[in-house]
């Protein structure tokens, strides 16, 4: 692990994987599990470019360089929350692999060229801009509410960064679903796989993982549900892999 | 059970509940789990109007006749079927409670009156007009492949015939979820209550309920999944208790 800044506030959080670690702020930004399933989620190729948006802290392009030789880049609004990405990356030694990027994916996507990224993977804002938490600190308010970037922002830049057939995986709040996949088929990025997040087995969804292919064929998958705790109130034995590992890989 | 006539090809089938039973013909027509979960699922007024679309043998109005007091009216556009729905529902006794129509649901649906029903159910056909099945007869063929009505012309008719906030309760398959919600979405039936049906654990869905309103929020609730097969092959409790009746109200 490389020395970097670590400020006030800050603290260094171990991913549980491949000695990873992960710079996080309570006040500013950490990450949940939605990221977590989402970086075991994502298709993404071997090799080429992915590009993650509203990359947050960088936890998602850090777990995916754990699954991919692929140039990865990330990009995020906040000044804040970009620098502490791109110190996480430095700590972990994968500046070579990961770039973060300060910036406004509708730029982006305006000026970053077209269909040049293979995949995109997005955990994006959650809640509409009706509202709000007054709880919440500035930081916290843009990550979680659609105030610099919306899920049609979401949609329109992803058609036009990915290449045709190019993947985008996200993670959502199920309640959203209807505006999903309208908004990805506004922009023709067809829903193709999707697996709803339960927290226990008779309870409703809480999260949805969705993939959409661009110019894909209308299709849906709706792969086995995730069901996170077991009745005991143990973890399930999938959510125990996917944060630390198949049993196999164990040293 | 009142007497009715009964045709070669066809046969009685028990609905192993309140003492009903269907006229069915495998050469034209026999319901399948499908109906039976959608006839549950439903959300109906106890009293009011109730429309059916695509109505097959009947087997919906039927069995949601044990769960309300509401005037069901059932359409099908193909004769031979319809008269089958309809001697069915006599010989259930049903006749005051539930009306067959032989029709078009694109005629009703501009003829019929605007807002006349408190909610609609529907089991349309689930293929798109591509290929099909050489093995099907016209009859089969008709209740399966989108021949004279679409998702688009369901959720038309359903925003014409159902009351502002009416409800339409659909059964479909989880392949087109991405048309089932575009096409509700843009007759202003807005998706708000989604189960998924997985035939064990491990397999992806293989049959979705969906409920809209019209001209509600959108806000989708995903309810827990049913999961129809027990690892040991057996029906679980929930659909034992939904084609048998829960085990408090058995004899």
């Amino acid at each position: 692990m490389r020395n970097v800044e670590i400020y006030e506030t800050e603290r260094v959080d171990d991913l549980l994987t491949h000695d990873l670690s992960i710079i996080q702020s309570e006040q500013v930004f950490s990450f949940s599990m939605d990221a977590v399933l989402l970086a075991r989620f994502a298709n993404i190729p071997k090799y080429g470019r992915i590009l993650d948006l509203c990359s947050g802290n960088g936890v998602i392009p850090i777990l995916l360089s754990t699954r991919t030789n692929a140039q990865i880049e990330g990009i995020e609004i906040q000044p804040r929350l970009a620098d502490m990405a791109q110190r996480s990356v430095e700590m972990n030694g994968l500046a070579e692999r990961i770039n973060i990027m300060e910036g406004d994916l509708r730029d982006l996507a305006k000026e970053g060229g077209n269909g040049i990224y293979d995949a995109i993977t997005v955990n994006p804002p959650y809640m509409p801009l009706t509202g709000g938490d007054l709880k919440l600190s500035e930081h916290q308010s843009i990550a979680r509410h659609e105030i610099h970037c919306t899920l049609e922002d979401v949609a329109q830049a992803a058609m036009r960064l990915v290449k045709p057939g190019g993947k985008i995986s996200m993670v959502h709040r199920p309640q959203r679903l209807g505006d999903i996949i309208t908004m990805l088929r506004k922009y023709r990025m067809e829903p193709k796989v999707i697996r709803f997040i339960h927290p226990r087995a008779g309870s409703e969804a809480n999260m949805v993982l969705v993939e959409a292919h661009r110019d894909g064929k209308p299709d849906v998958k709706i792969l086995p549900p995730l069901i996170v705790y077991q009745e005991n109130g143990e973890y399930c034995q999938e959510v125990m892999d996917i944060y630390y590992g198949p049993k196999e890989e164990k040293a």
